[in-house]
């Protein structure tokens, strides 16, 4: 039903976050390569890969790191991407891996699952709510990158 | 001026943890303890603490771990924590921190650097944006926690 992404799995990961990145209409976003996903989650290990699998065959992904919460005291699982591809959705895929990823939250000690959804998606809304996650709307993330994030560095 | 946090400060760390969140109005969120924290930060390095020091004084603090950016394929940095005690405000710790972080981000090969803010929080907006922060205002972060996740894990 599920295996942990293995070095031999890059480009695979890769074709996976461009469908993703395709579906959300932000596919000019993609710099990754399969050489930086080799380094930075099987070398540096920064995040980790889960496949959902049928019939030994790949159908989706979660990719996901370890967040920390001051208010806690502990790590979280932060999903950063879930995809199932379009031919095998509503088949229960993305809530298993979903499941799958609280079960790993649980087992670790960890305690919150988070993830981030485009406001316009209210089909990935409407599931996440019937799930009983929580909006997180009095908060905005601020983002620094590229030329800023050299500048301010200087 | 910087110095990172070691185990024995982890009184020092919860204190600022539980400062912060008093400023925040959730200081009922707060469950940290020293025993949580020593074991999450200390020994499984879930997040790294910077404190700004003045006259061998720790004034304030940044607390922040790695995300990854599927997009940029390769780690980041999240500042979860940023904290200057009241009467060291205005001399520019906040600042110092940040670029502080943007030079770690840089030099570990990081492609952004990042962290949420409460959105009635005008004055930290203001000055996130006046560094070229941009909010990432199509996005909002979902969360299952406590009951919910063990139920989503059964």
């Amino acid at each position: 039903m599920f295996r942990y992404a293995e070095e031999k799995d890059v480009s695979l990961i890769l074709s996976f976050i461009r469908e993703l990145a395709e579906y959300e209409k932000l596919q000019n976003e993609v710099v990754a390569t399969e050489e930086l996903l080799l380094e930075w989650i099987f070398e540096k290990k920064r995040a980790e890969v889960i496949f959902a699998m049928e019939d030994g065959k790949e159908v989706g992904f979660a990719l996901f790191f370890h967040n920390f919460s001051t208010f806690l005291g502990r790590a979280g699982i932060y999903l950063e991407d879930l995809y199932v591809k379009p031919e095998y959705r509503g088949k229960g895929y993305g809530k298993a891996l979903l499941k799958k990823l609280a079960q790993t939250a649980v087992e670790r000690g960890c305690g919150r699952l988070e993830w981030s959804c485009l406001d316009w998606n209210k089909p990935s809304i409407d599931f996440y709510l019937s799930l009983g996650a929580q909006p997180m709307e009095d908060w905005t993330v601020y983002r620094i990158a590229k030329d800023t994030l050299s500048k301010l560095a200087e």
